[in-house]
């Protein structure tokens, strides 16, 4: 099965606004092992629209559209898919009630614009969006399939979650498609591939592996398809397990866990507190650890410690110290995260100090140069980094190689210098 | 002239990156006037590039496409778009010689493939890429221009910005275009409409007003086109002196200011510094504040306070006002501010505490209430906002608002609340 996207809106066409809803639905797609062909962005008129529809249905078999039916835009992207399928728009009670509740519950007036919201093609399906006014649609035509969502992402998120992923598997041959993700930091795509290459190799047809890198971290997928759930995720089962044993200490989490949220449960289970001493990092870890939802009850707070002056006062870093090394130094990191358990009361601190960029560097320390420690009130452990020029992917991998060396800290692996 | 812009790359397709480059592209190309009436992102494989390129044609002037020409991908875009002007591929020396010398400065042997970068199409003028080794090209025929360049998002920004702005410019029939930027702060798009609403309708036809909203701020940019430099620059400052008086308080900052910059200048001019006590953005406003090159000559640094107990010891909030009012009041944010200007010993201080969400709202308190405070040695100002649902929207709103506090506090304009 084959698909297209077609993004339909000037403010996307022209760059005011980016789109990320195309991502997200090719990701989708191609979770479902549905290869997307095309993406376009057009414009909102009708002869852009009818042209993109022709042209993806020449290539492809699902065409997913999303944009122009917001209350305040003409409906001229609704009339015009309506027309090109040959169809009518009629008004759809379900979807009226579900409007009129809407503008209730917000003790807004509902104005004619928001009723004209609930016309549909006659002959489609309604793919309801609790999260707006504009549902989605869903219209089969010579064996293709329309589908038209609104724009705005967390409404087109919840239709393609709850209304076009379901339909598209009831669509597919192998109706059943597992995925398992294995997630692993601290070593590069090219270096795990080498690693597994043999389990890659010996993957049948029907289960595949794809590496999702990010900076730090790269997340394993395995997809397989078949028609026996249980059968199939035993199969798979014994790839994750291989990949398990031989990655091992690298992996710290699989499913949905995050880094973040991985450093929570091993805190969560130890009922250990955890703060941090920032520098270059200037809080961006303190943040990581505060996306995981309850992050309150270990997460005691930052010292974001940008000065000497500060680096004194908060932290109790020698005077000489810095003097004598610099910030970015072995021994202001290790005074810093002593200082940190110390000053924060917490079990555990990361700290970091380094040179992020794009200024501040030195022929022996470049830009980029930074050194992370951790600390609890017995020990403490400091490894220096260099990373690249970028400012921002600099403060990005620290806050990941903190978090790992937290993780491995707690869990007694090696932090190789 | 028209223009559109083709994505050639299938991790771009399948969603495993997130396309930026043709956002980019194309509000560089609305800046010139340009419209822009497709973007595609296609597979790296003959037949799609062919299709898609032909399909251009029939709608745009100007052809530019992205990616498909690292040196590990076969090169397969290049040789296709080449063949497909019906014309051929040689080796140019600058170019050789570039990448020679790319590969020589960073000590990498250089291969053979590395060699091939230098291939460009024999009618095509090089567009030389200074952050890498892939050059692009611009191809002129039938009246048409067809520009390729890599995907990598900084070498393609370096080469749209330095070869083909210049050579679009030059094909303008209005040669002069000034943009001018005025940058303002916590009013929204429709407000601000409003209150403009006769200067814009009292703009010549070739002088435009666009808004270019983001959460809490709104650029206004007027855009002229002509052929008298000066004569255009005097026209526009017309109607931005107009902004200027009408807005006045609310504009922050001109051309490439940033909240944060102006903030900096402010701070700089008065030889001032600044810490924040944060909560709610747990480090949020901090890392605004350092986004500004040369931050740390006013930046001291940020206590983020998750804690009842972090929030006593490190800024002295009193136990008893957190029992008795809660940490999201006033009572508490006033504390927090004064305790954080006496503890980082800093000339101001921004502090931040409320319920950043999902979780944790109460029936008198919802997700989105949020306290902002800024204080110096003499006085203390604070504010209580309510923002909405979402926790990064939450975040991002904070941190803005507290800048805008901060400024205004330090200008002396008021503070409504």
């Amino acid at each position: 099965m084959k698909a297209e996207i077609i993004i339909i809106g000037d403010e996307i066409l022209n760059g005011t606004t980016l789109d990320t809803n195309s991502q997200f639905i090719a990701r989708q797609l191609e979770a479902l092992n549905i290869e997307v062909v095309r993406r376009s962005t057009i414009k909102d008129r009708r002869e852009a629209i009818t042209q993109a529809l022709f042209e993806a249905e020449q290539r492809a078999d699902v065409i997913i559209t999303t944009g122009g039916l917001g209350p305040t835009k003409d409906d001229i992207t609704k009339k015009t898919i309506t027309e090109y399928l040959d169809d009518e728009l009629v008004m759809d009670e379900e979807v009226l009630e579900h409007v009129q509740t809407f503008f209730a519950k917000r003790r807004k007036p509902l104005l004619d614009i928001n009723r004209l919201q609930a016309l549909v093609p006659k002959s489609s399906l309604v793919l309801h969006n609790q999260m707006g006014t504009a549902p989605g649609t869903w219209t089969e035509k010579n064996g293709k399939v329309y589908v038209s969502m609104p724009g705005v992402p967390f409404e087109m998120r919840y239709i393609v979650e709850n209304g076009i992923i379901p339909k598209l598997r009831e669509r597919l041959d192998d109706n059943c498609i597992i995925h398992r993700y294995v997630h692993t930091v601290g070593v590069g795509e090219s270096s795990l591939a080498q690693q597994i290459a043999h389990i890659e190799d010996s993957l049948p047809e029907h289960i595949r592996l794809a590496y999702l890198p990010s900076p730090g971290v790269v997340k394993l997928r395995l997809t397989g398809t078949g028609k026996d759930e249980k059968r199939l995720l035993e199969e798979i089962m014994v790839f994750e397990n291989q990949m398990k044993e031989l990655l091992s200490e690298v992996i710290f989490g699989y499913g949905e866990e995050t880094l973040s949220s991985a450093i929570g449960k091993l805190l969560t289970d130890r009922r250990a507190t955890v703060g941090t001493a920032e520098s270059c990092s200037s809080g961006y870890i303190g943040q990581l650890i505060t996306q995981t939802p309850g992050s309150s009850t270990y997460f005691e707070g930052a010292l974001v410690t940008y000065s000497y002056d500060i680096k004194e006062k908060l932290l109790g870093v020698k005077h000489e110290t810095l003097i004598e090394h610099g910030a970015v130094s072995r021994e202001t990191i290790v005074e810093m995260a002593v200082g940190g358990v110390r000053n924060l009361k917490v079990d555990y601190v990361i700290a970091t100090s380094g040179i992020a960029g794009p200024g501040g560097g030195m022929p022996n320390k470049p830009v980029g140069t930074v050194w992370i420690a951790v600390a609890n009130k017995e020990r403490v452990v400091a490894k220096k980094f260099l990373f690249g020029s970028d400012r921002t992917r600099n403060i990005h991998l620290t806050g990941v190689m903190g978090l790992d060396m937290l993780r491995r800290f707690i869990l007694g692996l090696p932090i190789r210098e």
